[in-house]
């Protein structure tokens, strides 16, 4: 057995922290504010459907469940346990959970060595504990961890994201979060959250390569500040980025960033530019901002990777197209000239004036073929690896507060609108959205959609039965910005494909 | 009188059209989908309190107003026609309302210069029926105009922006409506939108000479894609930056933009380098894309401007100041250290192990003080000429996302949640912005706030008896991209106070 199976078999043991059967929680409590109250209760409201024993020495019961008074009277052993209590008790309690053959430990617990040197020392005595009794440690100092797949939700706040395929660590609990927030929010599916805190025993790189045989993960999320064994981090990432696209956004890039990082989780950054260089080479995504890391994980999950650079727009207004199209060139995408057949086609679905050309503009047309013709004619043309779409999931709110506005015109008259308009805005878009899943299935090509009016349904539109979602991002720069990360993943692909 | 001067006047003569108390709708109809029924309906259910007059052959009532066969018939002059009838029966009613005494016309109508040369020709023609006839034309080929002040609503769309101080005009009307429709969704008050159309009489340094005496207006958005006379507007849009911040989004600025420009609205854009540079010059904010418009938008009209480039940052968690103060570094925005004294008077606060340093980290403190405390005493110091804010408004979503899960969990037991915390976060939340607006009054320096989760509520938030209004960005990228825009102009206008 080599190095990379011998680590392999070793990290996929995680899977029993991660998909556990029993949990408890050391320092349950009912008291609003308490992390030990946040967790607790996140748990059970998140309807985990395996065992879950509350700890604290004040007994009795809370949320419907009986407390134990020690973890020494917990009846059966647990896969993970989750410790709310203070610093000085970890140790203790660590050694207590060995003997109950405790798997896992999430250590929520803060004052070790984000405070300094002396709790430096104890968070070194804590993984010495934790290894000497073979227990995985996550933390400390974490806000938590969510597995939507196992239904638990174990975080500070109580996001509940739908499952799905995306993973994410994140060193910093606050960011990493609100960046599941979002998800939820904007429909992403998630197979994974860790709040990775100080990283006391388990790593960024560890935790990837449990990921890489993870059987929901299909992309991986990383918030960083302190990448630690900077060669290891390179070599694993390079090597699991193959397998699985890895994006990354690297907090404390600058130097002004350092100096916020090294207060924060006492981490001291690299030097970035050999970092990022390196980055590029192993075909890594390096993104600036947080929204990036969400509205990436949003493309690579639900769409398929484009084969080149050549995009197709079909946009109801020329200004957006415009504006698209500008923004393509900017990121090294290319806007091909198309066939005079694939003009006529669309052409016949259009007034006589139309743009003729791509960017294909529907000039306002309320032919509801129109669109669905236009992406379709331009995904079955081998000259196009990608469409964007602009305005047509969207355009419904604009038409709803028309409406709305001139029923208060017609107050006075008798009502000449029929009730039923908008509801048949919203079908259309419902089928639009699942014949574009079709047409994916069919020509293997992304669709990024752009609904720029606020629909209140989130970017990822999941289709039923199909395996690709609509994506409908609100600004055309989003959609362009994501397609070229998408791009440039499926051009370091191909290029490594040979090795 | 020299010419700046007759321009200036001849161009107020706008305000008539602008603030009309008489408005005429011809091709007013009461079919869905129709322009003659959007734009009338539009104005009747905006409460226009002006006299409305429409115009359609058929006569009788729309909407419980009477309608005229014939602009002939109209009994008083109208102060504002706005057109929806076919290309050929512009000229003639260009006529007529000449007689009527019209003062303005918008010319929604389309199948002017946009559709090729006969098209040009008839466009040379309406504009020389109006030059004689002494009418103002708006367009043709427009989407409408919006003036909140005068509680005109004229567009297709019927998006309802509250009044305010942004002045906005926009070449593509769809794009210039979703704007609009944005500017609504997030409170960003307007002044003024006008959809250029095609430009036959009216371009756009024609409205910058109006707007630089509008009373409303102290912040003006183009999107452009045909500059037409460069070296007039360069001269205009330098002279009246001075005046009032001018931001511009130039559409076609590479060449796939401007292929889909010139078969958008027949444009031809001119070299875009040379086009940057003039503008740099000028101290013209030139951005990339639309929401960028909007976002500069908000900041600008509702904080002061900084007058140097220190920010202090106050958040809720380390991640969040790591990452803003890497983009504030990347967009030329120092970090300064902050001195023992403000340490210490914010550490009063917060627990022991907290930042102690700029980012001022709140280490998830729940202090209601404590951020007020750290953001007024940055902005007293010398040392930091604007503040962005993480995280404190926009986390009761998180809060009530907890409280919501937690009372999930406690069915099963007697609810100890009391009803009222998600009211009192609430509250929080608007005495905390009213108390920034307090500070920027009497420090006169910007606070840009970041929500992260969505609230809801909008980017700018108003407060009563206050000239300054809270601004809440979803991002920090969105919260250090405004202020840089902001740090530019204000660096601008110091170094050409001389003149």
């Amino acid at each position: 057995m080599n190095d990379q199976d011998h680590m392999a078999k070793e990290f996929s043991d995680l899977k029993n922290v991660f998909y556990p059967e029993t949990v408890a929680v050391i320092g349950a409590s009912t008291t609003l504010g308490k992390w030990g109250q946040m967790i607790f209760s996140n748990i059970v409201a998140g309807g985990f459907k395996g065992k879950v024993f509350p700890v604290n020495p004040r007994g009795k019961k809370m949320y419907g469940l009986k407390v134990f008074r020690s973890v020494k009277d917990i009846p059966e052993s647990v896969d993970l346990a989750f410790i709310t209590t203070p610093a000085e008790t970890v140790p203790g309690l660590l050694e207590e959970l060995g003997e109950n053959g405790a798997k896992g430990a999430v250590i929520i617990t803060s004052g070790f060595s984000e405070t300094g040197p002396s709790g430096k020392k104890q968070e070194k005595i804590i993984a010495d504990v934790a290894r000497k009794n073979r227990i995985w440690i996550i933390g400390p100092n974490t806000m938590g961890i969510i597995c939507p797949h196992a239904g638990l939700f174990a975080t500070g706040a109580h996001p509940r994201p739908r499952k799905g395929s995306v993973a994410f660590i994140s060193q910093s609990g606050n960011l990493g979060t609100q960046l599941i927030h979002w998800a939820e929010q904007q429909g992403v599916g998630i197979s994974l959250f860790v709040g990775s805190g100080n990283e006391a025993m388990l790593t960024c790189p560890d935790y990837l390569e449990y990921l890489k045989n993870d059987p929901y993960t299909r992309f991986i999320v990383l918030y960083m500040e302190n990448v630690g064994d900077g060669i290891r981090f390179l070599e694993t990432v390079s090597r699991i980025n193959r397998v699985k696209p890895v994006i990354l956004l690297k907090g404390g890039s600058t130097r002004a960033g350092k100096k916020a990082a090294a207060s924060h989780t006492g981490a001291m950054s690299g030097n970035d530019a050999i970092f990022k260089g390196a980055c590029r080479q192993a075909g890594i995504l390096n993104v600036n901002v947080p929204s990036d890391l969400l509205n990436l994980s949003a493309g690579f999950s639900s769409l398929p990777l484009p084969m080149g650079n050549r995009v197709g727009i079909v946009t109801v207004g020329g200004g957006w197209g415009v504006v698209t199209a500008d923004e393509c060139a900017k990121r090294g995408l290319v806007i091909p000239e198309i066939p005079n057949r694939i003009v006529s086609c669309i052409g016949k679905y259009l007034p006589e004036f139309w743009s003729k050309g791509n960017p294909v503009d529907l000039v306002g047309s309320r032919d509801l073929e129109a669109p669905l013709v236009a992406v379709e004619e331009l995904m079955k043309w081998d000259g196009i690896d990608a469409v964007i779409c602009l305005g047509i999931v969207g355009r419904n709110e604009i038409m709803k507060q028309i409406l709305k506005s001139t029923r208060r015109a017609d107050r006075k008259t008798s009502s000449e609108i029929p009730g039923h308009e908008e509801q048949m805005g919203q079908e259309f878009e419902e089928r639009f959205i699942a014949q574009i899943a079709g047409f994916m299935e069919t020509y293997q090509k992304p669709v990024v959609g752009v609904s720029m009016a606020g629909t209140g349904k989130g970017v990822v539109r999941p289709v039923p039965e199909s395996r690709y979602s609509g994506v409908m991002y609100q600004t055309p720069e989003t959609a362009v910005n994501v397609l070229a990360g998408m791009v440039s993943y499926s051009r370091f692909l191909s290029k490594n494909s040979g090795h």
